[in-house]
């Protein structure tokens, strides 16, 4: 049966595999159809770009600096991705692969989209907030091309695991960037929940695995912050 | 003179270099002195990322899709950073440095936080945007430790200049981004100022120097806008 015609190119109009004669025009037929398979790429990419716009309307507990309105997830996604360029030196690791880092921090939010933003201090919506979130991921990543859509999503697990070096850094930066907007928001949102310094500490205190140095400084900020009324102190 | 005791060391409570006897407690001195200069470091990084905040408190022009708020710089700031990695395949050059048009998206917009948002078709307010700006980035990056605000000065100007493939490519996905928003917001900012396809085209038709895939993608959606009459047709 090789080289023979099967006949189906009259059917569909284009041409057969097998047959010799039509090869060439085969083989034509088959670059425009990679076009075409590259255009569907693009829109993909292009629909998964405009679902995250969405991201600019999941708000956070934390407000801005100067107090006039909560940060919503977007602005906190590029304000530590951009912390992680400037504070990479102070990584407990060497040789981290900072562009992985950033990769983590601008899509790790994206999520909430979905699942919503919960506050670090709500036990309960802490619960089943895994369960929502994977939903999300699956959902949102699942618009991208898949590569591109298995790589964020692995990369999305792999920042929520915290097993490797780059995704340790990436956290500490998450967990410290609404401290320092607290702070130097005189303690805000830290007053509006009642929050303990005791209780940032439990929470956060794992940023040392990130980075040593950077926890350091933040406890020097927690010791200001408490003893300036932002946060409660449970020991008095 | 060498090997003997320059005598400072009693004036100011240190040790002498040239002392042989006082050399072991003078290197535990310096440690100290490069701790205390490490410590300056991360404070000045940290002075960057408090001012930083602010590019959150600076609007644009442009409607995020949902059409209930103008879009901030910090949030377009995060959203081209990350189209920058869903896209970078269709960038017109091969062997881009990624990580390098990231940096320069995260940063690109800081110096609106002295100079403000420029709208694009805003002819007076484009006249002296460069010299606000250059004075801007010179407040802004002089905030870091030397050697990053140099890094990130440099990096701003490249942007600018679009010289490099890494700023054509960024600045592609800048003049990009507001399109697309603009678009899926039913032409909103678009119709407010009374823009008309051909001053888009005229002011974003170098994207194709970053990418030609892009833009073409992009003159569909222009067409399309403009029957749908979100853009004004100058040619009827």
């Amino acid at each position: 049966m090789a080289n023979q015609c099967c006949g189906k190119w009259k059917k569909n109009k284009s041409y057969c595999k097998n047959c010799p004669k039509k090869a060439k025009k085969y083989k034509k037929k088959n670059v425009v159809s990679r076009e075409k398979v590259h255009i569907t790429r693009l829109q993909k990419q292009m629909e998964f770009i405009i679902e995250i716009d969405k991201l600019k309307t999941i708000i956070r507990q934390s407000h801005i600096i100067d107090g006039t309105k909560k940060e919503n997830d977007a602005e906190h996604s590029w304000h530590i991705a951009l912390m992680a360029l400037v504070l990479s030196e102070h990584s407990n690791f060497k040789n981290i692969d900072i562009l992985k880092v950033i990769k983590m921090l601008l899509i790790h939010d994206l999520v909430e989209i979905d699942a919503g933003d919960t506050y670090a201090y709500d036990e309960k919506g802490n619960k089943d907030k895994r369960e929502r979130e994977e939903l999300a991921a699956k959902r949102i990543f699942g618009l991208l091309p898949k590569d591109q859509g298995k790589e964020y999503y692995k990369l999305w697990l792999e920042f929520e695991e915290l097993k490797t070096k780059e995704s340790r850094f990436a956290s500490a930066l998450d967990r410290v960037q609404p401290i320092l907007l607290n702070y130097h928001a005189q303690g805000k949102s830290w007053k509006e929940h009642e929050v303990s310094k005791q209780m940032v500490i439990k929470r956060n205190e794992y940023t040392k695995d990130g980075s040593r140095k950077i926890w350091k400084y933040i406890e020097k900020i927690l010791d200001d912050a408490t003893e300036k009324g932002y946060l409660i102190n449970e020991k008095h």
